[in-house]
């Protein structure tokens, strides 16, 4: 039996939280259980034009949450908020492979200043935080076998996979030189409420969660790739385990499921959730087949051997309550100001 | 029979070569002896102060070099100077493990948006250029076996380290994504005439040269610890090697030497081919020690196979050929304006 995440939340009563990227997907839904469970949560957030930061993915919590629009590059910002914080979820980032072909520049940016930036400011101004980081499934690259795990070369295929690689050796040399506490996921697919739905730059589920509910047919691009899939929730419950414990210090996890399924298969099974709606496979544009990674599905025994985490929502249970949400949210995901 | 170098050298005689950090201690002289052997060859350098590009390093070649003195950042002088290239030797970077500790900023500007830079200027300027990558023994970080090979793991620890291993991904994505031909080279110590003698941004063994014909102690750190040493002549011939054939494309190769030396032993070896000096052994200070990666020496059979490149000069003979170097010129390199 899991834990519950509002249980595992509760724990963190009257803690101060600071969560980096905390308008976005993953940050917001962390943000709303920490302060429905009583903890002190600030959030620093730049709503940078496409990274899926939005202020309304707060909605009805402006008053118990702090919230700076600001750039975690700013270290006099950080430092400022990081002060006294008991633990940092270090979330902001730039997802897109694609926009990190087009822009390395602008990736750089995101994904190794940015979590410099928070680290210089934990070691001076928050030594004994505890900070998670959120690293992708990306930093392997092409699978050379299945499922992957923690052992597994690494050999990103984008611009995207290489720094968020490096944010991962920051983080572990942060700890090795100074001290920190820290912990590193690797993510798979992961969906839920808040995710973003304008465009692929987060996952292509996204992108047919608007589709579905705007009556287009679902793009399918490819079809045979296997992937897995986490609910946010479950993420969610992995980082709030790694934070309490110490089991996880210093440590690098693979999130996965054991289910991996077809973007055909899921396609279809999205459609069957919904009630009604079409896909159409379209063969992949060359500049994403260079950095598509095919198959992919991760093994995550180290984490459930270290942390007895394993994923408890099933994919059809955390599909609909993803329709559910965009069903009732959706236009201010789809139109309005970003 | 190890090919030499002027040999090497003869095989670029007419082609056009751009080299990044073509003033500091590898660019130089890979600049001199192409210019000997009749290539066309321009230079990019930003002389930063502290990272060894010496103006003094091209004297005597100054009709025959094209010098930028510029930023490889400057992506609109990069496309400039790149264009109908046939090879560019990408040597520019910051290279103290310490430095980029305390500005890590830095560190990422010069070694991850600098290579950046160089790629996108080649792959729109210069797809068909041979680009050579200069990296370095330090993203294997502390050795788990001896000699390294290029399958240890790689797990930098500091960050000059991290910003390395994510140049040399750029390097090889850009080669997979948009077909360019590179070759990385992971140096160890590697010295000669030119190096940095004026602190132990590039090496100790700089420092102690200078110490030696200063009529001061050495100071060697530790003591213990091994090493191997390339003479910086045969960094150039893998370098041409590489560069003029097809086997290496793509390919990362360790430098290494068969003898490994322990600094103390290299240090009384220093002064025995000098015939006078003494050297005091000192502890590591602490934020050093956090940093150092003990015991190295390289494997180097990956070239040996694919390239037939071995090390031809001996440890007596170069540090003999360096001394000389640094007797004639030595003052140029530890006074005057960098």
């Amino acid at each position: 039996m899991q834990t519950a995440l509002s249980d595992l939340a509760a724990g963190m009563a009257g803690s101060r939280v600071l969560i980096t990227g905390g308008l976005g997907f993953i940050g917001s839904n962390l943000a709303r259980v920490l302060v429905e469970a009583g903890a002190h949560v600030t959030v620093v957030d730049a709503l940078v034009s496409g990274h899926g930061g939005l202020r309304f993915n707060l909605a009805g919590m402006e008053d118990e949450v702090q919230v700076h629009i600001g750039d975690v590059r700013d270290e006099s910002l950080m430092r400022q908020v990081v002060s006294r914080t008991d633990y940092v979820f270090n979330l902001s980032g730039q997802t897109s492979h694609l926009d990190s072909m087009h822009d390395p520049y602008t990736d750089l940016e995101q994904n190794c200043r940015g979590p410099i930036a928070v680290l210089e400011a934990c070691r001076h101004a928050a030594p004994d935080a505890k900070v998670v980081f959120a690293s992708t499934r990306q930093v392997y690259g092409r699978p050379k076998y299945l499922p992957v795990d923690e052992g597994h070369p690494l050999q990103p295929v984008d611009v995207n996979g290489i720094h968020k690689l490096a944010g991962e050796a920051y983080h572990l040399l942060y700890r090795d030189v100074y001290g920190l506490h820290v912990v590193v996921f690797r993510l798979t697919n992961t969906y839920g409420p808040r995710m973003r739905v304008r465009d692929a730059r987060q996952t292509f589920l996204g992108v047919w969660i608007r589709q579905l509910l705007c009556g287009e047919p679902l793009e399918v691009w490819g079809g045979t790739q296997q992937r897995d899939l986490n609910y946010v929730d479950d993420v969610l419950r992995a980082f709030l385990l790694a934070a309490d414990r110490r089991d996880g210090d210093g440590e690098v996890f693979n999130l996965g499921d054991e289910r991996a399924i077809t973007l055909q298969d899921l396609a279809e099974l999205l459609i069957t959730i919904h009630g009604r709606g079409e896909y159409r496979v379209i063969s992949f544009p060359p500049e994403r087949k260079a950095i598509d990674i095919g198959d992919f599905y991760a093994d995550y025994a180290k984490i459930r051997r270290t942390l007895a985490w394993e994923p408890s929502v099933p994919l059809e249970d955390g599909l609909e309550r993803t329709l559910a949400f965009f069903a009732e949210h959706g236009p201010r995901y789809w139109h309005g100001p970003e």
